[in-house]
């Protein structure tokens, strides 16, 4: 039987290299965006929608649905708006049943950019375990989509990567022909005893350490919290269950 | 002291990300071209002129000088061309004095894409040690500039990418703040005990496998078999020595 093929795409200034408009692609922004996402179905949140630009999430708020607008920009949360991207915030709200609209730096920009020609579903650490068997049950190539930091490759996504791929590989259905997978793999191999050690120098890291908001980045490294998997349905991330 | 910055930029299509017009740039391309530029000033040749298409390196042929015209695309050599992109040819024959006109499918572009803002000079494995102290001389920013394959990431370039990191941050001259810089360094010191059994399953290994040149590959992961640097002057890469 012919294996799945398994890319990489480390930041999404690369994605039209790997695109090839039938792979399943699972966009990853670690910290924080796709966490909070995750999450956020997790605690019962309906629906979600991902704008690219925060003039786009403000077009929501004079609307007749009672949405929750979130945005963010360099780590922080945009002024007015109800939340910034922190996953935690959805543990101390009750939010069943709302929609929310997001907008980030990088997490619902790739979103946007790959939903073009793609299916797409959200991946993080906290649905590691989910997304790997959703997958499974498809007969269908994956392109694990980084969202890096303003289009630069950063390491928490591709640690991400390296453990889908090596979760995937598992399965004996893929194949890792593709150099960035494997690179990513090799990285999460080294890396998984102690995530947040490991990024200990990371650019993100220490980003987010100087707003602090470390307990973010702690809960966002947490594995397989959640069996919800996000998937895009037109402009809607909507909920999967495996 | 303030400690100069390392970057590492992973393909061409990032370049604009991290060029500041005043870091020194090594491009590198391991399998084969900076590797066969490393190994033909050490046989004695005088200058090479990288040029990014066939087209312009045709325009040589004709000229009152003797040139040696050297051109790859896809991992084989041009046709009607003098030499394709192995640095055993230059082991072969005697090139004294020689200048060589040279196209690759990576290595070259990156170096005319780098030229524009930036002095550049050349790397591979065969110059690592060289490169490292003639780096450390200079009290300069670097970013070391992988060509990549067609744009994507690729694991050798990486791997020598993490090398020069890992030498230069031994001198305590650099700071490694760059993710890619620091999963470059990760990577190495993982394969550094055996580079060729690590990029058993990279697709470029697998693609130079496929054309017969195993030898090649032998070849350019070899350490520190030159002291000469590659250095671009205008057009010309002219040598230096350490």
């Amino acid at each position: 039987m012919k294996k799945r093929n398994i890319q990489v795409c480390m930041t999404p200034k690369l994605f039209s290299l790997y695109a090839d408009k039938k792979s399943i692609v699972v966009v990853v922004d670690v910290l924080r965006a796709t966490s909070s996402m995750c999450i956020a179905f997790e605690q019962g949140v309906k629906r979600m929608i991902p704008v690219s630009t925060v003039e786009e999430a403000l077009e929501y708020r004079n609307s007749d649905e009672d949405y929750i607008l979130a945005a963010e920009r360099n780590g922080k949360p945009v002024k007015s708006f109800d939340f910034g991207n922190s996953p935690q915030v959805y543990l101390d709200m009750d939010v069943k049943g709302r929609t929310v609209v997001m907008t980030t730096t990088n997490g619902t920009k790739a979103i946007n950019i790959a939903k073009k020609d793609h299916e797409v579903i959200v991946g993080s650490f906290l649905n590691l375990d989910a997304i790997t068997q959703w997958l499974k049950e498809k007969d269908r190539d994956v392109i694990i989509f980084c969202a890096g930091w303003k289009d630069k490759f950063n390491l928490e996504d591709t640690l991400f990567a390296g453990a889908l791929v090596s979760s995937l590989l598992e399965t004996d259905l893929y194949n890792d022909s593709c150099d960035a997978a494997q690179a990513a793999k090799f990285l999460w191999d080294r890396s998984k005893d102690d995530l947040y050690g490991f990024l200990e120098n990371s650019s993100h890291r220490n980003r987010l350490a100087k707003l602090n908001i470390d307990s973010d980045i702690h809960f966002c490294l947490k594995i397989n919290q959640t069996k919800k998997i996000p998937v895009l349905k037109g402009d809607f991330l909507v909920i999967d269950d495996v």
